[in-house]
C-alpha cells in the first residue's frame, strides 16, 4: 500500500466509524427521549448489528494495512495523522487482546450481572449480587494482565479510563483530599444549615424550559447546533463538533436540579462544540477522556455556576421567570442554599464539598479488591468502615451503599477516580487562568466568553489532538490537588464563616 | 454454499439490511424533528456512508452466492424464503441495471434539479427550471429502457412504484374517473356550498394534541408501540412492526389539518402495526407498496374519517375537547365542513372529490413526456389545458401549476397515480368489507375493531409476502374503477343534495 492510498484509507476508515457511532448514537437518543414504550427489542437487534459492523471494520484487513503503511511513513505524517494511527493502534489493540472466548463470556456476564445488580439494590441484598461481583473481579484481574501485564492489575486498569492516571499518582491526590477535607467537613458541619425550602416549592416545568432556555444563551450555546431534550438521567451527547445534545430533567418540587444539570451537561456540550472543526469524522474529534470531560462540566456547573458572582448575575432574570416563588428570597440566600454541605449516603447527590470523599471510597475498595487484599464478600463491611471514617454516617442497608452504583455490575473497575480528578484539575485551571486574566468580573456579569475563551484556547479544541496528560498539563501545569482543596477551603470557609 | 448455510447468510444479510436502514429512519427522523437547525452536514454524511455499506451488502460477493444457491433450492424454500429471495434478486437487479456512471451523473442531477427547481417554483419561471427537466425526462426514457427494454418506456417506469401497474391499467381507470367525475364535480359546484368558518376557530395547540391522542385511542395505536412527532410535512416512518412513528403539524387556526393528518397517518401505523411479525427484519416486512398504503391511509381518513357515522361517533368527545370553538356547531355542519368539494390548484390541498383528478392531470403529462409526445417546453401549456379541461380552473401562473410538485425535481416519472389507485382500491375494499360484515354500526359507535380486523385479514398482515396485485386481489377481487365513482357519487349526492 502507498502512502497517498494509505491516507486516503485512514480518512475513510474513519468516516465509517463516524457513521456507525452517529447511528448509533442516533438510536440511543431516540430511545432514551421520543421512542415508544416497547420498542427497545428492534432498537437492539440495530445496534447489536452496527457493533458488528465498527468491529468488522476495525479488526479487518484494510485497516491493519493502513495502520502498517503510515507507521513506516511517520515522519511523513503531520501531527493529527500521527495521533489518529496512534488511536487506532491503540482501540485496535485493545479490541484484540482478549481472547475471544473470555470476551464473550465476560459479555454475557456483564449483561446477566446488570439484571442481578437491579434485583440485589431493590432487595438490598449483597448476597444475591457477590457471586457475579466475585467473577467481575476474577475478569478484571485477568484482562489487567492482558491490558498490560507489566503493570499492577489496578494500575492497567487506571489507565483504561484515564491514560498516564495510576495508583501512586490517585494516592497522592486522595491523600491530599483525606488530609485537607475531612477536617473541613466536619467543621462546617459544626456550623447551622442554610434555609432550602424555597428551592422546593412549585416550578412548574413551562417556567423551567424558559430558564433552562435562558442558561443556555448565557453559555453561549447556539440553538442552532445544540438542542436540549429531556430525560430520566440528563446526559450530552455529541454527534459531531456542529451537533451536539443535551437533556434534562425537570422536577417540579426543586428548581436547583434542573437547573444545574442543564448547567453541567453545558459544560459537556461546550467543549464539544468548540473541539477544532478540522478534525471531524476522525477518532481525535470529540472530548479526550472522561476525567477531562468532568473537569469541564464540573467547572461550568460548581466553579461558575456555584459562585456568587454568577449567582447575582442571572438573579434579576430568575427572579422574571420566578417572580412568585423567589419573591421573599435573596440572590445571597439562592446562593447559600445550592451550596448547601452536608455528608450523604448517596455519591449521586452528593454536594461539591463532600463529593470527592463519595469516590475515594469506592477507589480505596477497588485497590483492594484488584490486589486481591479484600475478599468480595468484605466489600459491604469495608464500605460502611470508611463512609464512617470519611463522612461520618452511617450507612443502614447495601441499598444506599455498595450497591447504589452502577459501574461494577457493568464491568467498570478504575472508572471512578476519573470523577473526582475533574473536579480537582477544574481548581487548578480556575487558579491559572486566575492569573491570565479577571475572572469574576465578567461573569458578575454574565458574561462567560472570557472564561470559555480560555478553556476553549487549553482544552477544548485540541479534542484528541493532545493526550489527557498533555491536556491536563497544558491547563493545569504540573497537577497539584491543593489547589483543589485550597478552593474549597476558601469557598466553605466564607459560606459558613468557619 | 450449502442451503443451510445460505439460509443463515440471507436471515443475516437481511438484518443488515435492516439496521442499516433502521438507522438511516433514525437520523432522517431525527434530522426533520428535534435536530438543532445547522445539523444537517454531519447527518448526511453518516447517511451517506450508511447507503454506501447498505449498497456494498448488497452487491457483494456473499448475496449473490446465497441468491444462486436458494434460487437452485427454490422448490425448498417456504413461501417467505421464495418471496425473500425472489425480492432480493429484484433489488439486486434494479441496482446493477444502471452503468455506474450513468447513475452517478443522474444523481448529481436530481441534486442539482432540487435546488433549481426550489428557485423557479419560488419565481414561478418554468423557464428556469425547463432545462433540468428535459435532461431528466431524457434519463428517465434512457433508464426505462435498462429496466425492460421489452416494455413501452412509461411502462417500464410505472412498473417501478407499483409492480404490474401498465398505461392499459391506467387508462381505463382513469377514463372511467374522467367520465364519471367531471359531470359529478360540476354538478356539485352548482350548489352552495356548507359554511367552513368554525373549522377555522382558534384551536390552541394543547388542545389540538388532547385531540391527536384521543384520535389515535380511536384508532387502537398502541402508544406503546406508535408515537407522535411533529414536523412541517406529516408522515409515518416504521423502524418495525413493534416500533411506528406518526407526525402531524398543529395551525391553530384550522382543526381539520391535523385531525386528518393524524387520521391519514395513523392509517399508515395500522399498515405497519398489523405486519406479521414473523416478517420481521425481512425484506418482506412493512407494507408493500405505495399504491397499497395510500389505500389504507386514505381509507381511514376519507371513507371512515370523514364519514358521518364516524363524525357522529367522536363528536360528544370533540365537544368536551373544543367547548368554545364548537358551542354553536352540529355534527352534522362539522361532517359537511370537512367534506366541502371544490376543484382548486393545489394537488396537496385537494378535496376527497378533486383530488384524483390532480393526479390524472400529472398522468397524461408524464405519458406523453415519455412516450416522447410532448416537448417539456410544452409542460405548462398542457397543464394549464388539463386542469381547465378536468376541473375547470384557470392556473393563474406555473409556481400554483406545473411546478408545484417536488416529484419531476426528485427524479420520479410514475409515482402519482399511485395515488389515485390507493383511493379506488379503498372504495373497492368498503364495498367488499360491507358483503362480509355490518361496518357501519361500530364506527357510528366509535369502534373500529372491526373495520381494522377486515383490513389486518385481507392485507396488512401479509406485508410483502404477496405482491402489491396480488394484495389487490385479495382485498378487491378484480379490480373495477366503478366501485370508487360509484362511493364518490353516492357521498357527494347525499351531501350536497344533488
Amino acid at each position: 500500500m502507498e502512502l497517498k492510498q494509505a491516507l486516503e484509507s485512514l480518512d475513510a476508515i474513519q468516516k465509517k466509524l463516524y457513521a456507525f457511532g452517529t447511528a448509533s448514537s442516533s438510536l440511543y437518543l431516540d430511545g432514551v427521549t421520543v421512542a415508544p414504550k416497547d420498542t427497545a427489542a428492534g432498537r437492539g437487534v440495530a445496534l447489536g448489528i452496527l457493533a458488528g459492523e465498527r468491529h468488522r471494520v476495525m479488526t479487518g484487513p484494510e485497516l491493519a494495512e493502513t495502520l502498517d503503511t503510515l507507521e513506516a511513513h511517520r515522519e511523513e505524517l503531520d501531527r493529527s495523522q500521527s495521533r489518529q494511527v496512534e488511536e487506532l493502534r491503540r482501540e485496535l489493540r485493545q479490541l484484540t487482546r482478549i481472547p475471544a472466548e473470555e470476551f464473550m463470556a465476560y459479555a454475557q456476564l456483564t449483561n446477566e450481572a446488570d439484571d442481578v445488580w437491579h434485583r440485589a439494590k431493590e432487595q438490598s441484598d449483597f448476597e444475591l449480587f457477590r457471586p457475579c461481583l466475585e467473577k467481575l473481579v476474577a475478569f478484571n484481574r485477568r484482562f489487567a494482565g492482558y491490558y498490560d501485564p507489566a503493570k499492577a492489575p489496578y494500575d492497567a486498569l487506571l489507565n483504561e479510563y484515564e491514560r498516564g492516571v495510576d495508583m501512586a499518582y490517585l494516592d497522592n491526590f486522595f491523600g491530599v483530599l483525606r488530609q485537607r477535607l475531612v477536617p473541613l467537613i466536619q467543621a462546617v458541619g459544626e456550623r447551622p444549615m442554610p434555609d432550602v425550602s424555597f428551592l422546593h416549592r412549585h416550578y412548574p416545568v413551562a417556567q423551567q424550559k424558559e430558564f433552562s432556555d435562558y442558561l443556555m444563551q448565557v453559555m453561549d450555546l447556539d440553538r442552532a447546533h445544540c438542542a436540549i431534550g429531556e430525560t430520566e438521567h440528563p446526559f450530552t451527547l455529541n454527534f459531531n463538533s456542529q451537533d451536539v445534545r443535551i437533556t434534562t430533567h425537570y422536577h417540579e418540587d426543586d428548581v436547583s436540579s434542573s437547573m444545574y444539570s442543564v448547567i453541567h451537561e453545558g459544560g459537556h456540550a461546550r467543549y464539544e462544540l468548540d473541539v477544532d472543526p478540522a478534525l471531524e469524522y476522525t477518532v481525535l474529534a470529540g472530548g479526550v477522556s472522561m476525567g477531562v470531560h468532568e473537569s469541564q462540566s464540573r467547572f461550568y456547573e460548581n466553579i461558575i455556576g456555584r459562585s456568587r458572582p454568577f449567582v447575582e448575575a442571572i438573579w434579576p432574570r430568575m427572579r422574571q421567570i420566578f417572580p412568585e416563588q423567589l419573591a421573599d428570597v435573596t440572590a445571597e440566600a439562592f446562593w447559600r442554599a445550592v451550596n448547601k454541605a452536608e455528608p450523604s449516603l448517596i455519591r449521586t447527590e452528593a454536594d461539591e464539598l463532600t463529593y470527592c470523599l463519595h469516590v475515594m471510597v469506592r477507589y480505596e475498595i477497588e485497590k483492594a479488591l484488584i490486589a486481591g487484599d479484600l475478599a468480595v464478600k468484605d466489600v459491604p463491611g469495608e464500605w460502611n468502615r470508611l463512609y464512617k471514617e470519611y463522612l461520618g454516617v452511617d450507612v443502614p442497608d447495601d441499598r444506599r451503599g455498595c450497591l447504589q452504583d452502577s459501574h461494577w455490575s457493568g464491568g467498570s473497575f478504575g472508572y471512578f477516580p476519573s470523577y473526582a480528578l475533574g473536579s480537582a484539575y477544574g481548581a487548578q485551571m480556575l487558579a491559572n487562568m486566575e492569573k491570565d486574566m479577571d475572572v469574576w468580573g465578567p461573569v458578575a456579569k454574565g458574561d462567560l466568553s472570557h472564561v470559555t475563551g480560555w478553556l476553549r484556547e487549553k482544552v477544548h479544541r485540541f479534542g484528541g489532538l493532545l493526550t489527557p496528560a498533555q491536556v491536563v498539563a497544558n491547563a493545569c501545569g504540573v497537577f497539584d490537588p491543593t489547589y483543589y482543596t485550597d478552593y474549597l477551603t476558601k469557598k466553605y470557609t466564607q459560606l459558613y464563616g468557619l
